[in-house]
């Protein structure tokens, strides 16, 4: 039988409600060397920082729940109102790079550089410098951490190897799921094969992903973006869905932040994968 | 809280029902260098002219609501007595191309001379010069908005940055979803690589939007085809999300240029964004 | 309000239950000049001819209705024995090219030597020569249709420009729709790029689009494949199909020839579409 | 009607619910010569030897059910008490590559020498050399039989030319689906163009695909990733199934080897295909 993690306040699972408040950072990335003569995709995206950052803290709000928002520099530059509105209602802000650069992208000058500049914003709307990390595309390369680790961060939540914080080099590891991702069904610009799903249907699955967890007693780590899940339908069942959690008893919820702090205050006698960080598996 | 748009008549969300109706026109301008050697798909997109269209004007009749056709010109000149039984019904007629070119593919004095041949060819058919347009494709250049007004138009329908009526350069902006497009769902013409989604599966997603925006106050603007939507088992599915929303009594329903004037007489003091158009947000 | 178009023996929809009995000629065709070096696909699709036809042929028979098979010569001529069950079940067989080539592949020469063969051979198995067609992946060239009448083809299953029958060069076009082949759904080889539709979701599908059949008084034309549509969970979905068709006692269901065959008594006065054949709609 | 084979314990319908151990061994062979500079997808299928096998095992435990391990041979390396809980627990451990090698990729002498350095650590850990293979993706060459049966393999799981055990060359075929493989729907690491199913709407589609094997009298080899279905929400599903073919009564549910035994033992007199080996059927 599979033993069970510890759980802060004695709870049977766990859920961390993200978002990637991502606006129109990662087009502008993408695109920066090639800006496209429409502006289909960048009206799109700005849904996000205009609108459904509004249904989302109302949602939020309502809940009475903590939320960790993972901001590019970029946004709370140009979005400083609204990263405000984000700090003072009492969520976690969190790096994303400055303008959602995927770390493998830079060299570690600067990632350090790019990430410095947004912790310096970013501790400036908060008082605080953000002491968490999630890579833009959940890509992380070996190197990252060691620069994250320079910078003071001590929790990333970019990666997958666990249903339970683990520990990283020396970080520890909030772990996601593409499962639970909203883009991965949401996002639609234009060019995707696939339509949408429906909220519902989105609902559904993911209700049984909590249920899921509090049967293994797992973590659930939403990863979830304003300018797609803040829209009517969807933020919706995002109440519907916190809601469940909270009707269930048994479900821890809070920010990456807290149960990173949680699973550090355990200590070395906690059930806790060591991933490599050295070497990565290639046979030679 | 977010607080609420002014709809027409007091009510909660509004709900616009509308058409681009392309037939074959999308494709002869897709193809217009190498017409294919087969006549598959233009047969398929000949079903909106020939049969879906009187479907979907029996619904619409039988709901008795009034809906925007954004017309190619191309349709109205080779399905005039199609165009003008929609005219008849008493529905909106807009602009949408001659060809079903996107805007960014034209040169100013093209789109100009385009727009204006259709324009001529639907004020002869209505009586009156449309106001209204929406780009095929959904994408638009900012010089586009400035070449609209010029020939008159009001209100475009074809960005996503809000949920409620906005403004952009001189237009009212009626903004789209393409969550709420039927052809990212329905079009299926042998190169797609998802099948077409089931008309009830489509009609409950969309059931969901319209009660998300009467919980959040804000707009659906459906997109569909009568070559797709204008199918029997799509079309009777439609009558039941607009009787859906003329049960529910808090819904306003009726045609893009409705909202825009709607909007535009509201005047300054109403709950709108303001979207750029000379800076499109590209860091320098 | 839409004229109902007058169905067989007083109904009001109408439904043909269709096979293209493919099994691996189309992956002969496709691969013919680059065999591939493994059997996997091979073994996959004979499950068509080897099991997939055997379930189909039980729950024909169950039902008591007659269904229209297309089958490629090279079927009729390597699983004879499975043809000729099928011809004595009592289904009409029809053409579907030799070795399953699409017309445009082929010069007018080659298009007719592959059909007379084929036809030749169908004849000899069920006494009497085909009267119908259905162009391999629905494209139809307009020379294709004079190809045809030269041999003896009275009805074409291609096209989609139509919910009823219709009449296109010399022949009555009996039309299907994407939207209800299962090859969209099902087919699943190892490179698509979305899992096989679950049975239970294709009926629920298809079943809406019989009621949307019954509603506007239109036809529903299902093509589908032994390999596909024979395995159990599917077959058995089949059958509930045919069940809900014949329990609402509204709905005609026979053989595309039947439908073509009564068209054609209907005389000019039946409300029937004249699809173009020379010219293809290109702009000049 | 269809003659029923006869199962083990005159059961109606047979259920194999087998595993692909297979972790991060597909990556290290497709990246084999340019490894990521990231380890996203490195620590995503590093889930399964974590943390998917303990609830896998939970679950087949709980269930008191055998079932079949396809494990590579460097998966047997690295995780070596993982391998040995599975054999612990009286699961059947059979062959699947050393690094996942598709058959194919190899020259014969390769495919041998791979084989035998896996069949010799999975000998070493289970007392017993495997019998059984399944070929990774799911694609034979016929070269592959001789091989395989000069290693002393009696039994092969990857092909789909039938829904009952079958013979191809000297060895006997225990089919598998498509459709009943779990990465088909869920695998999701970043690329692909549709998101992953939710686990109750795979659940739903697979117990249809049992109910029709119980109405059609054939087999259900359910072909599954402890870095896929040993998610919570997943595996709580898959112990319903085993649970709803259990409670059925009529399901005979076993290993692969034991149904090849079976298959074996029943002699020249099943109702059996033979698949043909050296012909591949192409035209000539």
């Amino acid at each position: 039988m599979t033993s069970h993690y510890p759980w802060p306040e004695g709870k049977r699972a766990a859920l961390c409600v993200t978002f990637d408040f991502d606006g129109e950072s990662p087009l502008l990335w993408r695109q920066r060397n090639d800006p496209p003569a429409d502006i289909a995709e960048l009206e799109q995206r700005r849904y996000g920082p205009r609108r459904g950052i509004r249904h989302v803290l109302d949602v939020l709000g309502r809940a009475g729940i903590r939320s960790t928002f993972f901001v590019p520099g970029w946004i709370a530059q140009n979005y400083r109102g609204a990263v405000e509105d984000v700090h003072r209602a009492g969520h976690e802000l969190a790096l994303h790079g400055w303008l959602h650069e995927p770390p493998a992208a830079l060299s570690d000058a600067e990632l350090r550089d790019t990430l410095t500049r947004a912790a310096d914003l970013l501790g400036e709307i908060s008082g605080s410098r953000p002491t968490g990390y999630r890579s833009p595309s959940f890509r992380m390369a070996p190197a990252a951490f060691g620069v994250l680790a320079g910078l003071g961060v001590t929790h990333d939540s970019s990666l997958m190897g666990d249903d339970r914080p683990y520990r990283i080099g020396e970080l520890v590891e909030v772990p996601v799921d593409w499962a639970t991702d909203d883009a991965v069904y949401y996002r639609y610009t234009g060019a995707e094969s696939r339509p949408p799903a429906g909220a519902d249907a989105l609902y559904a699955a993911w209700r049984a992903e909590l249920d899921g967890a509090r049967a293994s007693g797992t973590l659930v780590n939403l990863t979830m973006h304003p300018w797609l899940s803040g829209h009517p339908a969807r933020v919706r069942r995002l109440a519907d869905l916190i809601h469940h959690a909270q009707a269930a008893g048994d479900v821890w919820i809070g920010t990456v932040g807290e149960l990173a702090a949680h699973h550090l205050a355990l200590g070395p006698g906690a059930p806790a994968t060591e991933a490599p960080l050295d070497t990565i598996g290639w046979p030679r």
